[in-house]
């Protein structure tokens, strides 16, 4: 870092949730780290807000009646949410899970060598700030594509392509996922289709749905739709999907899932059975969308399991070779099955305007925002 | 069959559901079943009125408007419930899972005659009846214990002893159980104990709390005390119970469970994660005590599982060897560790009046009826 033409700070962006609920977000100027050992330090051009980026940044706080000045807002997080926030009080944390940029330091090993002056897209943790340092394991390098192309080369993608990891080892072959037209749900359409995956794709909107057809998506259902618990039917019977994905969380989604299925399962049974289906029906939540309490009503026997599912947990399970393999196909089709579109581009500062956090925090689909930190 | 002495109908319960919302329970006289094959006729003194029988008895209908007669009633089961209940419209079924009685005629099989003359527990599915069929396999022989020592030798026990197997073959030593004082939570408290395995018991009173610390429980915490959150959490941190069991299935039950097992595995970590713990915590609703939707908040991360859990399914997945050796140890502990208790005895009329009825159907801990179909 003896290079004197460089920067000795950079800009980096802190959430602190005290005891008393009151959330902290502020852009500071932090010194830049050194890498060492298999570390790389990267000047980061763009970083997404993806929905798990969100809970940490604003974490449930009320953001209408938040104070904002340059660079800094300062919200209540009320207290049923703060509560359970126990483990964070105090704790003044980094945000932004992944993003891309430019080598411009590596620690002494042969794969962080390797990397110095390369775009790569990397996890960082802290990838809303100018200098990140990222271990090199973990930096997809990006060749000719742009910082924006990569900036969500790993969360998305990598999840999207767990999903199928995770259905086959549960000896599936086909998918339910409850948002199909979000950034993550095209990639998984694309995915399914490319693999021959079968995919029953729930939307909540006439024009989602039609995008969805567009790309080539057989199984699309409307949640809005007067037929709409019909039609789910129809798309699980025709699947055989009874194992799905839910970003949701909070609500009857999930419970609506499972009571199509099982009315499928049911369909399919010789007898009668008090018990409901021996159909097992498996459910994962990945997200929370929706922050109210989970709802499962009785109506589909004993035969269903719902759990947290979380990417990198997941990755571990999976083992180095698989994900190996599902990185290099990232690599190769970024700007194809995984390309990511923007609603808009923010700065480190405009990024916490009120105007800003109220729009991404909405977590509306196909709205997302890239953060570009030296805009 | 052509015993001249013998009679020719014996008296059955039936319970009917009809499209409208009608639900009809009513004693009939059948045909008394020739067995074949592997098959035995029982003539049956003795069956019990376990939680997972009153689905199909009294399946959510209002107890208090019912018209009762004698040996009938006919309930209205509201349309939220009834609605759900499509597949059984119509459908006029038998009750009654276990029971035991003395085997009087015999298939051709050497496994069906073997069993002649003896006094056998057996699952049926109708066993509120004068005389059942049953498949031999699943008949245990009684020896020298009376039918009211081996009418509840399948469903409770087997249940208890698959907890333990269920939390073995996934790499668990400690469990906890939400009605630690329920004849099935009295059988694992003496299972765990007998086996070494830690148990967490949660009761609601007092006096249920005394009843397992006198059998020998030592980690049993009471919901209805001020600190019980505080006492569950010591339990699961004392036994390391992320493992655990409901029968309650509607309600907070399990949400306050994952929200205890969380906050143990929380202190347990070095560092801070948005997503929550790693700890897997799971649970297994394996039972409707309450029909109110099951409600799970947020706040314990991703690493969570909740799945139903059904006795029949696990024994086809357990395989031959491992029932066998369950079914063994029950036999040889029936009175001592598998030892169930009764708070009435009712003939099958008797159990179709409205004191009977409303009695049993409120399920309360340890207030298990037994139905003696010939009294």
């Amino acid at each position: 870092m003896g290079d004197p033409d460089m920067a000795q700070t950079g800009k980096q962006l802190f959430t602190t949730l005290d005891a008393d609920g009151t959330l902290t977000v502020k852009i500071e100027d932090v010194a830049i780290p050194e890498p060492t050992g298999s570390q790389v330090l990267v000047k980061m051009e763009a970083a997404p807000i993806n929905p798990s980026d969100l809970a940490i940044l604003v974490g449930g706080a009320d953001l209408d009646t938040a104070h904002y000045t340059p660079g800094k807002f300062v919200a209540t997080v009320p207290e049923a949410v703060n509560a359970g926030s126990g483990a964070r009080h105090g704790l003044k944390l980094p945000a932004g899970n992944e993003g891309a940029g430019t080598v411009i330091a590596a620690g002494d090993s042969d794969a962080a060598q390797a990397l110095m002056g390369q775009r790569v897209s990397c996890v960082p943790g802290n990838a809303y700030s100018q200098y990140c340092v990222a271990e090199a394991a973990m930096c997809l390098p990006l060749g000719d594509h742009s910082a924006k192309d990569g900036a969500s080369a790993f969360v998305n993608p990598m999840t999207a392509l767990g999903f199928v990891e995770s259905a086959r080892m549960d000896g599936q072959d086909a998918i339910l996922h409850t948002v199909g037209a979000s950034n993550l749900g095209q990639m998984l359409t694309r995915i399914c289709k490319e693999d021959g995956i079968g995919l029953v794709n729930i939307v909540r909107k006439a024009e989602q749905a039609e995008l969805l057809t567009q790309m080539g998506a057989s199984n699309v259902v409307n949640s809005s739709d007067d037929g709409f618990m019909q039609q789910l039917t129809s798309a699980i019977e025709d699947t055989g999907a009874f194992y799905g994905f839910d970003p949701i969380g909070g609500g009857r989604t999930v419970d609506t899932v499972f009571k199509a299925m099982e009315k499928v399962a049911v369909s399919q049974m010789t007898e009668y059975s008090r018990y409901g289906s021996n159909q097992l029906k498996r459910m994962f939540i990945y997200g929370r969308l929706d922050n109210s309490p989970t709802t499962l009503t009785p109506g589909y026997g004993f035969g269903w399991s719902l759990s947290g599912w979380l990417l990198f947990p997941f990755l571990q399970s999976a083992g180095t070779e698989t994900v190996q393999r599902m990185r290099q196909r990232v690599r190769d089709t970024l700007t194809t099955t995984f390309a990511s579109h923007y609603k808009a581009h923010v700065g480190l500062e405009e990024m916490l305007t009120k105007e800003a956090v109220t729009d991404y925090a909405g977590m509306k689909t196909g709205e997302k925002y890239l953060v570009t930190p030296w805009a």
